[in-house]
């Protein structure tokens, strides 16, 4: 019965502390009741090196083996090592607490609301909870009153946001075919339309434009001009107001959006909506154009002519839009066209006296766009010698985002392996000491399931020379991992009177674990 | 006793299968195992809403209220409502399989060799593998045989890239000082040095540079010019050579390269390396120069005037890369300076044939980078001028690298909490039915551990009115994440013989989990 393999007593094994840190993140709360969790810097060499002796196992261990992929390992660039005036290219990006973050988007994603008082389905999106339940009806932007709800599809799963405009009786069925152009569309900096449909579920002619839903995002607006503004306004002695927001703030605003209006543009559309309210912020730094594509089903569509100066508009509309932010200036941007050429240059004065020249170059290249061109080599104003013209903010930008996806994924290969971990440790407690087996020896205490008890006990129940138990969630880890990759190795198993023993590859418990969580999944039991 | 909450019977409780499977991903091949696993769209609808009378213990529960934090939400971009040429733009920087690639990434920094010949440790370095063992030494690029080791800091538990030049004697010390201006230097497309150091632990007179260790990178001389190359050579029926490397990757290429370039010419240096075997692939499209700050510790201080003719020959060192790759031609760089014209001008023919004008125009503005401005008004090449030449694939790079980045984000948030739950449950583990107390009644059949042991039965053990276990990992996953939040909503707990049964909250048993767990990690047991 017994093996070549060196032996394990489970009685005598001495107590070795070789969590690694690194495998499961510890919130700090939890980390006050784990032992040996200390993030130690001096210490960590016995961790990241196996004991000698493991040594010729691991050398003969071939790559990729599965066995070792509970090992995570940081990935690179160290954060660590970073100094702290580097931290503001990743921070650029980075929100400061990811994980948090993703918790209340995922939160924000699956609220409901009982009694809304709203329809109970729209085609196949269910659950509706209005977004915008503080903003003032108005038909400034659209030309009717519109609504924007979250609501659950039924086709898919995922969760959309749909956008309701009150009122409004579809004229001509070819407007809406510009939804399947839209739809076509794929820009990081752009809230996706899906698709549009005409519903007198609310009671009245209503039309609906379903987008990708962005959790706990907030608009331009509300970031720049609302009561809980992110950049709060500064004044100087004198009672003048400052420049608030940093530059490159901005900058990234310019490339984000300039980057949707090019791939807009190059489809021969136009944005037509680049409202403070209609622009979002889902995450730290992330802006997109929302509400694409409904000024060409409520509008009618466009001729080329027509849809030249729309995109001329656009750029006239991003440089205001931009301006009014640096200025702090809403009136801007609520005057619409009607705003005075005075009121611009003096903002573009105040741009130029506390921004660099480039922002400034930039804004007014933006707000003179026209279709008579300023000289005859230049060429009428577009969005390509815009992106030509602000490239080293796109070097910047783009810079910052590669950061940003290398610290993602460093967070990611954390993580990457416990949700089958998870599921693992729930199969085991399904399968052991159900009580309903509690007076049937024949359940737990022969065949498959005694060999699953007697391994839960090698593998969480050990004790030391002393008696003490052994908590490492190092052994835990391992074990459970050899387990799920059903290695060839094999374990010694020693019942709890210590009269017998048993020796089986984890492969043979591997299978056991199949064995017995399909009977007991078995609809007759 | 009793208590106004609604009850829950644990033997008459229906089985509901209200497993989310978004909750927690399944590899396919454990998916088989489990129950109601199958991604159905059509039959979401049940797990994404919860049933009708939980409605107003939703209501009620305030925003962020942790115990909802189990509840995954997947987040948009939705990967399902992309069109399939869509896919292209995410997948320009997505693996294919970004959770292997992790586990492999993570396998391969954590690799160690037994019996290496190497020394034990270097300064605060240790366990060292060799990267390179296929590469023939050569002094070509460097003026020096060079290696590259794979090795543990004792100082922060990290791994790190040494790059070893052999016989190197540091004749100033002050031409080590620039490896401080290198340090400061921060762009995602370059690998970080962080220090260097001479040694005589190889018995030879030694200097060490030490870089950011990316596992599993490939250089692009392998990749493009090895014998496993990503892209085989295409040939036509002449037994002509076609056009392999999509224009997309050139273009990649270039936008991070002059990235790089730009931040280390901002920060007046010069790459000086600019080698296929020294630029590396650390994913599939991240490209990152290597090897950076060598030149200047081995080929001493250079004057200002030097370091633009330096800068100038980075310039025409990227445009032959990119052109060698191009045309899959690797003497373009093997004879390095001494290529003849007529050659360089043979492959940018073959490049204006089979890429675009646009990539033909770059390459050759990079190529003829002189310190002789073509006309007046040009000026000197500079990587900024190039920078703004190349404006639509920066934008064009950052869309993707914005969509990889959502991308990322979705994985993560589906993975953030498992690392919290894994602990929870192997808490559970450890303390429910250890063997040492068999026969100690006052230890899991009374107070906390005795509270415990049936909440483990009510989460794990419950069977339907015809007595059949009760498999449902929402119910698991929806407790254990009430526990470890300590909500105050109560459970009820009845005794395995039915007999008595206990009210308790939440927050109790947290209490109980706790208390337990830090009496068996006591040490004196």
């Amino acid at each position: 019965m017994y093996n070549q393999k060196p032996m394990v007593n489970i009685n005598s094994q001495p107590f070795v502390p070789s969590y690694n840190p690194t495998q499961i993140s510890v919130e700090p709360q939890l980390a006050q009741n784990m032992p040996n969790q200390r993030y130690d810097y001096n210490s960590m060499a016995q961790y990241a090196t196996p004991a000698p002796d493991l040594y010729y196992q691991q050398a003969q261990a071939a790559h990729y083996q599965p066995l070792q992929y509970h090992l995570y390992a940081p990935l690179p660039p160290h954060k660590m090592s970073l100094l702290p005036y580097q931290r503001t290219v990743q921070g650029f990006f980075l929100s400061d607490n990811i994980r948090e973050e993703l918790q209340r988007k995922s939160e924000a994603s699956l609220q409901i609301l009982p009694t809304s008082g709203l329809p109970e389905s729209l085609d196949v999106y269910y659950s509706l909870v209005p977004l915008d339940t503080n903003a003032e009806r108005s038909n400034r932007v659209f030309g009717y009153p519109s609504w924007i709800y979250k609501a659950f599809s039924k086709s898919d799963g995922n969760t959309y946001a749909l956008r309701r405009l009150e009122g409004f009786k579809l004229a001509d069925e070819k407007s809406i075919a510009t939804v399947q152009q839209w739809r076509r569309l794929s820009n990081a900096s752009m809230v996706t339309l899906f698709e549009a449909f005409t519903t007198r579920a609310f009671g009245d002619n209503s039309i609906i434009f379903v987008y990708d839903y962005h959790p706990l995002s907030s608009t331009l607006f509300d970031t720049h001009f609302g009561p809980g503004a992110r950049y709060p306004v500064v004044r100087n002695a004198n009672g003048q107001i400052g420049p608030s927001v940093p530059e490159q703030v901005l900058w990234s605003y310019l490339v984000q959006l300039s980057s949707a209006l090019k791939t807009i543009h190059a489809a021969n559309l136009a944005a037509r909506v680049m409202d403070p309210s209609k622009i979002i912020l889902t995450s730290k730094m992330r802006v997109r154009l929302s509400a694409m594509g409904i000024m060409d089903v409520v509008g009618g569509s466009v001729s080329k002519e027509a849809m030249q100066m729309l995109q001329l508009e656009d750029l006239v509309n991003l440089g205001r839009l931009i301006l009014s932010i640096a200025c702090n200036n809403q009136s801007i941007i609520s005057m619409g066209s009607s705003v005075s050429l005075q009121l611009i240059s003096k903002n573009l004065d105040f741009t130029g006296k506390f921004y660099s020249v480039g922002l400034k170059n930039a804004l007014a290249y933006l707000l003179a766009s026209t279709s008579t061109p300023v000289s005859a080599e230049s060429g009428i104003n577009n969005v390509d010698d815009f992106v030509h013209m602000i490239a080293p903010y796109y070097q910047q930008n783009l810079n910052s985002s590669l950061h940003y996806q290398d610290s993602l994924e460093s967070e990611l290969s954390r993580e990457v392996e416990n949700g089958r971990l998870v599921r693992l440790l729930c199969k085991f407690n399904f399968i052991n000491e159900r009580p309903e087996y509690d007076h049937d020896p024949a359940w737990s205490e022969t065949g498959d399931r005694y060999l699953l008890k007697l391994f839960r006990d090698y593998v969480f129940h050990q004790t030391d020379e002393n008696g003490h138990p052994v908590v490492d969630l190092g052994h835990v880890l391992r074990s459970l991992n050899k387990l799920d990759a059903g290695v060839d190795e094999k374990v010694m198993l020693v019942s709890r009177d210590e009269q017998s023993c048993l020796i089986v590859s984890y492969k043979e418990l591997k299978s056991c674990v199949d064995v017995v969580f399909r009977d007991l999944c078995r609809p007759n039991g």
